[in-house]
């Protein structure tokens, strides 16, 4: 049972009412029976606060939220079947490898997996511009070996004067596209407004750089069922990613892929620059997956593979690359996309790469 | 008439049906009457293109915006009292320099303006905590000179478990307030879908750093006829903030303020950089107004006196300071914000520094 | 009586064969004789250490500097006359306001000081390229108030194929000149070796941004009597520039004048970023005085004249100005300078903003 | 023959004399006997400007720098055997990839190569503490596979009050453990004045990130035949980079190997920002071979196993790993170092890695 989705009251209050929550862990004395921790779960709901259960292989915790004056003051540890009451230190709670110890594994359909060894690996045009096009590359990328095809229908263009993206038509197309290859897809979101109507047609969420504090879009995919597909800000730290992750988390969605795509920086030989120490620096801190973009984080195609290469060595969960059959008539971001080939070549060594770092590259299944 | 009012058609294009679109000037023979002017309209409107009127004391330029592939082939310079037709060469169209020539002076309610040599002193509390509390806050600040009031009513925060602001109520407050003094408010709108809520409450709307590239953001208070405050995005270019504001305009708003809050860097011992000549560096670009908010960028109140002083130095249309009654038990961003009696030292010191650059802190006054 | 020039054996030891140092202030009881403190640094001598005699108008403190495990056991406190002995806890020693809590002031020659009200406006071409256009330089610069000569000799450029200076034919000139106008003149130091020769023809020598952790090369200026103007290093820290001015104290000169000229950041439109905070920041962490460098922060005429008086709003105690009588033609870093009659109405406004600050601009005078 | 080498006068004339120099390369017909070519050099040093001869596989060419004005005017053309005559477009002439095209390969001592497909592998301690100390870690990393050992005997330390290591001892330590084992040895120089002392004692000089554009430093070192491992400074760009690596072979010395090791970013959860797209970015543009430095880059050991593998797969062509017996005890840089089985531990990885990538890590090899 989830407090998220059981009492909309509270998560309401986090939206509408917010004040200052608490965050607790109660871990559980070993080998405790589901009934035992069913009634924890309502000795919980009694006092008045949310829960969220979380069982580990080794141990199993709940997470207890409310605000911080009662929370302070309840007898968590004298619920029988409690071991240990503890505030996490992070500012990351649910997010935290403290929290709970294994990696991650997020099914993103078709069979498709990603965390805990399973890599994701996302490919396709920077926009959705016809169906005919994007049924191309989707055949073309997956042969390859792609697993996600991504594509944008809403387009964060920094001028009101730019192509700023097919809309609802452009997502039809992506849903076409990828039923008719049985592989899920990915797409951005960009406006709290547009989850209802992207949630019919996508199978993950993307959550940009630009949009990555942008609270109230991240409450409202965190409603959602969808995994989110969360992009690092360009000049976000490590922490705030991880707060961003826990925004989506609290409101009852666990399914959060953090993506690295470059920060900003003074050489303007790339685009953004790619911060690579990141993946195992992200990783010794919480048990979601982490992909890395090299697209846009270097916005040039001759560094794409040597640096998709170096982020599955780096312990990455996976790439995020843009191809396109003609870079050079790409209505956005053209010029950064890998052709087809250049896709199949690096995706080759990218096998070799993950058989070396004992990771596999899962291909879409037909779903009876 | 203003095209995005007038043809909605249009608006609702930019918005749902993005395409490609082309800015291109015309500029009028000297002496044209309205006459001669509304014919020109209409013949563009003819054609089937949106328009945009700038009348200025040397010049009126009327700006045009189409389709791309439509707008290259237009025979505006055919039509009779057109002198002139080019494109603007900069990215960002209306916000240019080259578009408006003379300064745009904004008017924010109560007699108080800003830009022209009309400096805005934004000052209050970060968050909006009761209606006590802001008052005597309110009261203080009119009392040295302050004469815009600010509070948030909804706050973008890094944590889910922090205190995210009063909501509503805490609107209701600020517009007490506000009437109550006869002084103009400002408060953060954080969701296009709080822009008519907020609408109703306040005199100018904030777009936060972390908002400045939510771009339905922009286009939403781009539709309302309030002043906006927009700051600029913590690793944002001078370019990709024009291009926020262009954002803001190309929706029929024209009513932007800059505001430089400062930057991600490298050096701990400020919470942010303060990058002060961005304000030359802005001023030559654009007509807009641009203020400093010293507060956010430095996070220290030992450096916002000299900050605040060297910001009208460099040519800012006014300064945004975070002032609060009890620093230590402020809920959010306390420890940054001056008491009272700092900021009316500050103030003192401000009017000399207005003084000598030949600058106007104008009071709010009493609208009959 | 200085240790370091007194003792040499021990800044050879901290040159040649550097250890581990710890550093305790002495503070002594009011109103001691010159006999008593004359007592207290012969018994500091005799227990093996350095001292440092810093007397202000409030308290008179002696720095002792020795190997960190005999001072630790040293009975400092136990001699006669001595109040209080503490260590000073920020990593920068001498530099520090604990260590002297008034303003240094330096004398820079020919009457002209900076620190404690004091202005210094230094002005002149990046390069020295011969006698007469410097000499044409100099007399308009003076004119309109400048009170300090500068001008390039040994150059540090990007590319070796760059024109690199005139060397000592350079220095010569400057000599010349600033002997003619009665003007201390600064020029830049590069390489350890070059100290003697320049130390001939200067008056302040200057230690270029590139070069600010160049320690060896601060320890030589460090060892003469001359006032060194200390450039912060590109991504230097607050806390990394105060510790090159260590450097140069620790060995013996205390005459050190910081200067902000940019940083490295993301926005291409100005050469670099001017950090003005960093003006009230650094002082209230040292007693040394600090000037702005527009030219080289900005990198743009039309931002300087702003960005100037900026910087003296904010605290600043002085600028550095490039002037050049053709920018177009000059050797290096000819487009950001200023023409002469754009310098003088900078010095006009200057001149109103220093009343405004309550600072002086001293003239040189002839010194008899 | 070299012309640095052979003609004094200019090399001289760089130092001492600088103007603004030019530099062409003239492509030489295919097959020109030594003969020929030993002909257009004379012709060049008739003409009064230096040369530099490259000899590649498929075409040989010869740099020629001059004087801007005269060589402007050279018939070079119109020397028998030339087939064409162009300048480098690139700032950077020696160090460009159209200067040579082929991947320099330097050789490092005891049989140890860099560049081309060998992977340099430099291990040791931060700072050289003792002969003892020192020997036990070099025989742990020989073991390990590293092939070349590093130790400081001069430290460039932020705090003047800092172990700044041991100096010519420290020296003497280093050349006999290399000597021992039979290993090459890098140290770091921080002093034109220096450059002659270390050269006795080191197999390869290490200019430091500080230092990087430290010209004159970089002028001496590029006097010498000994290889020159030039760290990347905090704040350079790809072009300073490539630009201080060309003073180094404009004075003589072609032997240089660029080393990524973390610039200065926003993120205080590592010690600086590793940028890792640098090494394929560098590798398009120059033939000079780039190593990795983890463990700077990072300043943590949790980070640096992951880093070392994601920098051979980036391509680079070797990595520099601090490794410390004892790192809590050691003098400098201690927490961030490796303990040695932790480095062996990477190190077997590391050749996993080397093979998948069709590298070579070569061990030292006794010289007779």
């Amino acid at each position: 049972m989830h407090y998220f989705k059981s009492r909309t009251s509270l998560r309401d209050a986090l939206i509408f009412h917010p004040r200052q929550f608490k965050f607790m862990i109660i871990v559980l004395k070993p080998n405790s029976t589901d009934e035992q921790i069913q009634h924890i779960l309502e000795k919980i709901e009694e006092m008045g606060f949310a829960h969220d259960l979380s069982k580990g292989e080794k141990r199993t915790v709940i997470g207890v939220i409310g605000e911080e004056d009662l929370l302070r003051e309840a007898p968590l540890r004298a619920i029988p079947g409690v071991e240990d009451v503890h505030a996490v230190l992070k500012p990351y709670k649910m997010a935290s490898r403290e929290y709970q110890e294994e990696d991650s594994i997020i099914d993103l359909g078709y069979g498709v997996k990603v965390g805990g060894g399973h890599l994701m690996m996302i490919a396709g045009p920077c926009a959705i511009e016809g169906k005919e096009i994007l049924s191309e590359i989707a055949h073309a990328i997956k042969a390859s070996g792609a697993n996600v095809l991504r594509g944008g229908a809403f387009k964060p263009r920094t001028s009101p004067y730019s192509f700023q993206g097919m809309g609802e038509e452009g997502l039809k197309i992506l849903q076409d596209v990828g039923h008719e290859l049985q592989m899920p897809v990915v797409t951005e979101v960009m406006d709290p407004r547009q989850v209802e109507l992207i949630d019919q047609y996508t199978d993950i969420f993307q959550i940009g750089a630009r949009n990555m504090q942008n609270f109230n879009l991240l409450k409202e995919v965190g409603s959602t069922n969808r995994p989110v597909l969360l992009k690092r800000g360009m000049s976000a730290t490590v922490v705030d990613l991880l707060m961003s992750a826990e925004y989506i988390m609290a409101n009852g969605n666990k399914q959060v892929i953090l993506c690295e795509r470059g920060i900003r920086s003074f050489d303007s030989s790339t685009r953004n620059l790619l911060d690579l120490a990141v993946v195992p620096n992200v990783k010794g801190l919480t048990h979601l997956p982490i992909i890395v973009d090299p697209s846009h984080a270097t916005g040039r195609p001759d560094l794409i593979p040597s640096m998709s290469l170096a982020s599955i060595a780096a312990g990455a969960d996976g790439v995020h690359i843009e191809v396109h059959c003609n870079p050079e008539l790409a209505k956005s971001d053209g010029p950064q996309a890998l052709l087809p080939h250049q896709f199949d070549e690096v995706m080759k060594k990218m096998r070799s790469m993950a058989e070396l770092m004992g990771k596999t590259i899962g291909d879409p299944v037909a779903t009876a």
